[in-house]
């Protein structure tokens, strides 16, 4: 086995016997977005592939790889895994996984070879003899009310989390660090001073009134930009007060 | 605080100055498929209601309930949560946690009151002046090479995580319980003997032939079902071999 393959290329999205075209085209942009590119459909009804060039925006060059098959065995053959969706509950369906249960799974096969995510038809989902070349059924989680995804948001779901399950994406994270104890009681130490000399509380009050400065201020991580931020502002508010009190002196 | 307050119908989607009418239709089916209903938007710009409608499909009623707002300090005047979603980075966007984060945050400010996600228009996203309405910003996990999410799928991606992290879903396990130890040996010793009496094994390679036959049934958990029908199997082949058997007596 070859360590470094990348499963999510080896992740294949089987669009079944597909009705619309901006939902085909939707579903290439879904899948660049989560690092996905094999496309196949089988047995398209009547695609309006114009709508479908229109929904996929950025992602062309994945609408246009598509391969089309005549046979749902034929689009699965190589795949040693196939996970296929459904919205309804039934006596062959009653197996079903969640899209974040079945992730790990549809990974782990990727590792090894082909996997497939299967998606029926937009009116009726997969029919019970397609439902059989399933390995794992996946159940999107839904209201009760309105159980039935459009076609590229089941495929969204599905696709997002098995993007997540892969580790390939890293979360750009706050770039500047959490600020530290001590740095934040300078800057306490900064604002104190500054609300006394511009008058905001005297002197009898300052244990009082810091205690709801601290409080305001404690319900956010402060990173080091955040702090100081916080003491340029207390230290205009100090050069501000005492600007005032030279003038105050003049008169 | 009303302990029965269901959070999922205090959480606004606002949809800032929204472009193309299809994606709000849509956007009213995620709605309904997540369980959350009231929508905002603010300063809609052409939209073609008739593409809205038609891609709403069974969440009409939210599109028709949607209210519009010329201003987005209107939309969310009343919330105690804003978590607005960017695509892009930049100085004030570097403090964005995922969706996955922010969700159970989400669900807490609506615990208490009104919270919203807010999206930008589809060309450009929410500006600077938009953001700084937002007291969270979720970026929506994507590959490098496009990170563009249709707005109707990053609704999706939020509104998934946030009412699977509600606790409302409850998924619809295996309804036949596993199967277990005792039955399972029931099952093998059925199928051993069946083996045994069709001809596929003689009672020389019984026991290493089983072993074989054990090792293909255990990569998977059975339920109660499954081994029903695994004996049905094992009992209509030791049928057969004892019909066959009396067959070859008479002849």
């Amino acid at each position: 086995m070859n360590q470094r393959v990348n499963p999510l290329a080896n992740i294949r999205v089987v669009l079944c016997r597909p009705i619309y075209g901006g939902n085909v085209g939707s579903i290439c942009r879904v899948m660049a977005n989560m690092g996905l590119a094999d496309l196949v459909l089988v047995s398209p009804v009547k695609i309006d592939w114009q709508d479908a060039q229109k929904m996929a925006c950025a992602a062309q060059e994945i609408l246009a790889a598509r391969r089309e098959t005549s046979s749902l065995e034929e689009a699965l053959a190589d795949c040693v895994l196939v996970a296929g969706t459904t919205a309804r509950m039934g006596l062959y369906r009653q197996h079903s996984a969640s899209p974040r249960e079945t992730a790990p799974l549809v990974l782990e096969a990727a590792a090894r070879g082909k996997a497939a995510l299967l998606f029926g038809p937009e009116d009726n989902g997969l029919d019970n003899t397609e439902l059989a070349l399933c390995n794992r059924l996946i159940q999107i989680p839904s209201t009760g009310e309105y159980r039935s995804l459009n076609i590229s948001h089941a495929v969204m779901i599905c696709a997002y989390e098995i993007f997540l399950a892969s580790g390939v994406f890293e979360a750009v994270g706050e770039k500047s660090p959490q600020a530290d104890t001590r740095t934040k009681e300078q800057m306490f130490k900064m604002w104190e001073k500054a609300l006394l000399e511009i008058g905001f509380m005297g002197p009898d009050k300052a244990q009082h009134m810091m205690l709801g400065v601290r409080r305001i201020f404690a319900r956010g991580a402060f990173s080091a930009d955040d702090v100081r931020i916080l003491m340029g502002i207390a230290r205009q508010a100090s050069w501000c007060a005492g600007q005032s009190a030279g003038k105050a002196e003049k008169e």
